[in-house]
């Protein structure tokens, strides 16, 4: 598996483009006044970066190279430049104009536990720190090193810890090493019959490992579970050995280790390997489009699936903008077709009276026997038509399907075009989806306005549960000058960020802490939330080995200070 | 809510009886010995009791008095000696003796969170050790002060937080006092057309705190979730303030601060108010006795129902030694007379050829709409018959639902007898059942044996998930002698928790560890997840005041340095 791009999302060569999608570049100049045939914000190219020579002592060297052997240890400059940071907008405005961080000095690449453990041996033996990588996608700002970081810094890669190592059967679990992508992992279990069922937007580009640490989810959580709930078994290299749970059902051992790894983003060891819940192929899958006239209809049909007896493994509404979005996305003629013909959209208007600019596009998925998708079908079309909904079959679910996986590409689109594009996903109850909706979508306007930009917000619910569901916001917005770009985001995401906390809801749904959401930890665990992490973190790792700063810690913003410097 | 009797289960006169069930003397004969009819062994007398002066320093209980009203410090001897300990074997054996243990200085009750933060504070300034009650069912020693413990220790009795502040009819939560007991929850509830669901063995006689800070099960936990699965936000009063969880459906916050809460035993605070899952009322509710020709086919029905399409409420299978105590205990004539005809007898041995010492009883139990649970009923019946099973109707689950609370009464009845009689569960892989339970089987039998016992082990598969079920093994025995009762016990429930964790189950799926099952904990979780748990105790109470000695610490058996000196 080769890395990522060290500016951008994806292996170099795979881009998004509008060429096939001619709404697209329409819809983007009205959205956000960018003229999509204008590249004008290219970044460096890699023999423009001053990358740092690595400082490894000589004998931390010769140890890691003793612990993984020489070849493993890697001093290469755009190996070590890959592993500096994940992917998040900042991340790749920096990495784009060469404001580089605290660049690792060595990248290893265990090929078992025991080399993990001599690798972490070795950190703590000779004060250095180490920061564990799997698909380096983090948008969180959890993979890059403290600025002020002294010590050598070294990156453990886990890609060749890439292997179902056992299949059982009977109790529908498989023991994972950590470090396996996502298609690697599936392609290994279809062979023997059987999926994870794990598809977070990253899926592509991150690792089993990863998305422990970081308690992902995935887009079929509502039949699959979010991967906390997925992981039953755990090996984790720490300071005081390998902590081992047992693949258990359940247990009532007090606070829960295995909920203490989860989400632990290597501060308390490396996870080499987890036991999870894999489930048999299933004879038949299918995701339905919908539509629905307003969001709110969307919102409390959803409500009121979760609290049926159907069961379903997606549940995903976009909201009108997300929805436009959509449709200008379109790539297919026949979906086009469809979903613009004038006979549909007069249907809707004049028959139906709705506002086609309210209306809102909706996926739900079925899985299982035949029998038990064709009733669920049923039964959910019954439920979604009570609320205004209206199927629109399999062809847009179909089409979602194949290119969910894309997204992330558009930033990198939208950067080269002197525009920034992210996201930011939060969870609440039910009762609160709409009121923290239209709290963000304000704070978001207020601050467009504030910085004087022309943006766009969107939203999709993509994840439901019993009490609540997720919140998807994606937002864009042309810079006023590629200088002020970060500037302008940081006003735009902090308002979003803030009026998640601030009502109620929390600061990331899926995609972790890091350092780039830390800020509001505290409001929204409490101050004694975050001393107990603290507690957890100081107690384990007392020197701080285990990738400091993330989560908690004195150094939230781990890039703040070298941009200072630049700056003077 | 009276509080428990100090030397038994349940309010005084409530006790358990033979008389109405005709079998059972026999059966207890033959089982294990004991002579129903011989009453040998009562308690002592209250006023036999040596029970020490309170040694309350004059400015903490001024502070205290200050802190709930004088007339919620209650310093009453009787009313200290109930808040001494659980109700675990070992505890009521040394009750009954007047084997007494650190008793607390002073019972609070207060009425508020406010007034459990200035409880806190008056501990923490005056160096004293706070032991949070709720209804003081645990049987793993999780109440009970260290016997070294020099410091004044005051038992927090939560019963006056005891009210459902709010449901959240969308959201379907509701914010809940933690000390409210189990049948005034569900009255609460009720009346507002809603349910928890939770219904432990202790349910009666146990609280919402209580069962957050020991990760209970209740026995519908495979429709509405253990009670990690339905607690949502929690308030608790900790060292540092008030910890506040918000209501979330999921999160991606850093190691999860709410599962550090869950099975905490008041080791980081005390436990004010949780935000948990509730569910309308179901239209219909039902639970189906079915017999299986064996427990190997039984489980793995329970089994194939775990990886199916079905949903079902109640999962439970009894082993044949289980079954055979379950038809002695049989009161009405109707269900005896269909167990016991003669006809069904001939039947299942001439014509199906079913060993009748072999046959297990089992419970599946549905909720929901008429045509939800038909459906269900329907299709699992379909799964029982392909393993051989048989559904013998409604009435034994009636019965069985009816009567189920009763069951702890039974272990003051067998030590009124000179018997012992208690339970471990486990939990572990679909896979790893049958082995698991084959190896408990040899252990016990080998350490009835080796104390040269009459003993009887018996286990009921009950509840079921994903990858794996808790078995719940119930045992008993006639001591050799009063006075050599506690060893043999001992060496018996060591057996079996040994064979839990030499056989790759946990100590306890849901009583917790408390001081009881802590000698098995680092093999369950091993030693760098107790390391974990030494860290996130520590640190956050570093003084401490909160519980200490449980589920990890130096102490791990309360009671054994006060006996020690006893038998100088």
């Amino acid at each position: 598996m080769a890395a990522m791009k060290w500016w951008g999302w994806g292996h170099e060569g795979v881009e998004f483009t509008h060429e096939d999608k001619p709404a697209l570049g329409p819809f983007i100049l009205e959205a956000i006044g960018v003229d999509v045939r204008s590249r004008g914000a290219a970044p460096l190219r890699f023999d423009q970066l001053e990358i740092p020579d690595p400082a490894l002592p000589g004998d931390l060297w010769e140890a890691l190279e003793q612990a993984v052997s020489p070849e493993f240890v890697s001093l290469d400059r755009l190996d070590r430049l890959v592993h500096a940071r994940g992917k998040s907008l900042r991340d790749l405005v920096w990495q784009r104009a060469g404001e580089l961080p605290r660049v690792p000095d060595a990248v290893v690449r265990p090929s078992s536990e025991d080399e993990v453990a001599a690798i972490l041996e070795a950190a703590m033996r000779f004060d250095a720190v180490v920061i564990p990588f799997g698909g380096g996608s983090s948008i969180s700002g959890s993979l890059e090193a403290p600025a002020v970081e002294t010590r050598p810094v070294i990156s453990v890669d886990l890609e060749r810890l890439n292997k179902v190592l056992e299949i059982d059967a009977d109790s529908r679990l498989a023991r994972v090493q950590a470090g396996v992508f996502g298609p690697d992992l599936e392609q290994q279990l279809a062979a023997r019959g059987y999926t994870f069922g794990h598809f977070p937007d990253s899926f592509t580009h991150s690792t089993l490992g990863g998305w422990i640490a970081t308690r992902s989810s995935g887009m079929q959580s509502d039949r699959y579970g979010d991967i906390a709930d997925m992981t039953k078994g755990l090996r984790v290299v720490t300071p005081s050995g390998t902590l081992v749970t047992r693949p258990l059902p359940a247990t009532s051992t007090g606070p829960s280790v295995r909920e203490m790894v989860l989400g632990s983003e290597g501060r308390l060891g490396i996870i080499t390997e987890a036991t999870v819940h894999v489930r048999r192929i299933p004879d038949k899958r299918v995701i339905l489009g919908y539509l629905f006239p307003t969001f709110s209809a969307a919102l409390v049909a959803m409500r009121e699936l979760a609290a049926s007896e159907h069961s379903v493994s997606v549940t995903r509404v976009s909201d009108a903008n997300e929805t436009q979005f959509s449709f200008a996305m379109r790539v297919m003629p026949s979906l086009a077709d469809k979903l613009q013909s004038r006979a549909l959209r007069v249907f809707l208007s004049r028959k139906l009276g709705w506002d086609l600019n309210e209306m809102c596009l909706s996926f739900i998925g079925y899985e299982g026997s035949e029998q038990h998708v064709a009733a669920q079908r049923r039964g959910v079309g019954k439920l979604v038509k009570r609320h205004g909904g209206l199927c629109i079959g399999s062809g847009p679910g179909a089409l979602y399907d194949q290119k969910k996986f894309d997204i992330p590409y558009i930033r990198d689109f939208l950067l080269d075009r002197g525009a920034a594009g992210d996201v930011s996903e939060t969870a609440t109850t039910w009762s609160n989806l709409k009121p923290l909706y239209e709290a963000v979508t304000k704070a978001a306007s207020g601050a467009f306005a504030s910085v004087g930009v022309q943006g766009y917000l969107m939203c999709h619910l993509s994840h439901s549960y019993h009490a609540g569901a997720c919140l998807y916001f994606t937002f864009a917005f042309k810079a006023t000058s590629p200088a002020a770009m970060e500037a302008e985001y940081e006003v735009v995401k902090s308002a979003i960020q803030q009026a998640f906390v601030d009502n109620g809801a929390t600061l990331s749904h899926h995609h972790a802490v890091g350092t780039e959401h830390a800020e509001w930890l505290e409001q929204d665990i409490s101050a004694p939330g975050v001393a107990m992490l603290e507690a957890l973190f100081n107690g384990t790792d007392p020197g701080q080995h285990l990738n400091p700063g993330k989560i908690v810690g004195t150094n939230h913003r781990a890039g703040a200070p070298v941009r200072a410097a630049r700056a003077d």
